[in-house]
């Protein structure tokens, strides 16, 4: 099978967009532009070994490449539009492109996106995904917006990637309903695209908490100039997480650590101002992810994280210390 | 040194343009629209050992990636804009990153485009680049509008990069001033952005001819629901070629096949109506590329060279054949 005919069968379908003059066949592909919109473009590359096990179902791994690139856009305030793949596979495995390109359109549906082009090469596994994207023209909700006295949400639950890797790593025996709950937030994060449309409207600043959230709400801060101390009471974990920190015998200094510095989530952490903060939580739809408030933005620099008992932990960008 | 401060060091460069509302550093950029424009799209990754020889030097391998892109904005009659770069690299390399970016910023100069996001990952050597342009809404130029009795074009000259690669491979000595200008075909070809802005106002379909003549032209007759007849003695070669054939001591019929089916010539190939050739001749910038009219486009399917001789050649998009 060569590149067009590989094209043809699994990655040409119709752009569900009015706005694609032209998808996948030329050399670029055109697209009509909108009046009182800004455009949002960003790139994520997922390398086999590298962001995903080798033994990845190929399902899997077009579900978290397409979802990794749509929870930018989310993080922005953007409605997601178009995306390019560039895929670069070791051989056109018939069986692998099905399972990969089917979760690819799958997602599409869902997030009403067109595949509108891109590449396939010969090569070690790799997926790059271009997501193109729209916000109302000076609407996108930035990094460097939070200011003193703002409130710091997360969007559903924080940690169940790091556990599910913790537990693989360490190979602990899980209940497999367990497991499977925390393999499934590892391998197919949702993006929160609604939450983050919503949040739009309330936010000073806003990032998506793929690289954990020490390191993302790290950014924000450094970008905002500000500080920010944060409960460890208040950090959502869910179900699976706690019976999987039980299982493991995991203390709860290690799971904070986990959860607070373990990629792979894709939630939203938005930072509101107090003013916004009624407005926002009595306006929330109940369908869509949980919001929870996990602390404040503070003169300074740098993440406090106040434990139950009252010590504190200084939360590193790049790490997790206790004070000396 | 983290991802981070290899962004910071190597990419994060002030973006040129008025257009680039946010670049590099958040969840996404944020590009301005602009009215009476349409969005071009295109995503073209280069991997080692299959694009590029692995000795190639970062500066020849950042001059292509970016180049390659750059040529299909060119061929839809567009204006490159901004870019994303995906780059996975084995080890960060201060050396191999300083020659990359400075090529990639240098060419990004050249054209007036601007850096606006990506991502650098860890794995075996692979660039991926997107890139966005803009074209008056309407005026792209597609690969479908060939017509019988338009013209066929071509810019500058075919086959260089097919003799460089046929003589590295086939190991023949070349007199070192030939060979270099041949391997700058190869390694650094030249997108002819400015060749396609002047075609826009006159050719009913183009291509660039990144896969050889033959299979470039064959998309577009088929797109088009036509066939072309082309002239053996017409084809633009330069010197180097003529040069480099002789001293491998090569027949007529196997240099035109080089030069007809050999990739990585960046050249646009376009076709335009009777009507209009005078005044692309007369008007055509002398500073630009040469334009030179290489065959007809004729009713049927397929494409025929006729050589010097008389004789007639069916090119197939995928090889050359002699009628049997």
């Amino acid at each position: 099978m060569d590149e067009f005919s590989l094209i043809k069968r699994y990655f040409d379908v119709q752009p569900s967009s009015a706005n694609v003059v032209l998808g996948i066949g030329d050399d670029t592909a055109i697209l009509d532009q909108q009046t009182g919109q800004q455009l949002l473009v960003t790139t994520d590359t997922l390398v086999a070994g590298v962001h995903f096990p080798v033994d990845s179902s190929p399902e899997s791994i077009g579900y978290k490449a397409l979802s990794v690139n749509l929870s930018d856009i989310a993080a922005m305030g953007g409605r997601p539009a178009w995306y390019t793949l560039a895929l670069t596979l070791p051989e056109a495995d018939d069986c692998w492109l099905r399972g990969f390109s089917a979760a690819l359109h799958a997602l599409a549906r869902r997030y009403d996106i067109s595949l509108i082009g891109g590449d396939t090469t010969r090569g070690p596994l790799a997926i790059s995904i271009t997501m193109l994207g729209t916000v109302p023209t000076g609407e996108a909700v930035t990094r460097s917006g939070a200011e003193v006295g703002d409130s710091v949400f997360v969007t559903d639950t924080m940690g169940d990637a790091a556990l599910a890797l913790y537990c693989m790593q360490n190979e602990i025996d899980l209940d497999p309903a367990v497991m499977t709950q925390l393999r499934t937030s590892l391998d197919r994060p949702v993006a929160r695209v609604e939450e983050g449309l919503c949040l739009r409207d309330y936010a000073s600043a806003m990032i998506d908490i793929s690289d954990g959230l020490a390191a993302d709400l790290g950014h924000v801060l450094a970008s905002s100039g500000v500080a920010a101390e944060l409960e460890a009471s208040r950090l959502p974990l869910s179900q699976a997480v706690r019976h999987a920190a039980a299982e493991a015998q995991m203390n709860d200094d290690t799971l904070l650590q986990l959860v607070t510095t373990g990629g792979d989530d894709y939630e939203l952490c938005a930072v509101v101002p107090q003013t916004g903060v009624p407005g926002l939580q009595s306006t929330w739809p109940p369908a869509l992810a949980p919001l929870t408030q996990i602390g404040t933005i503070r003169q300074g620099t740098g993440m406090i994280l106040r434990s139950a008992s009252g010590s504190h932990i200084e939360l590193a960008a790049n790490g997790y210390r206790h004070f000396t």
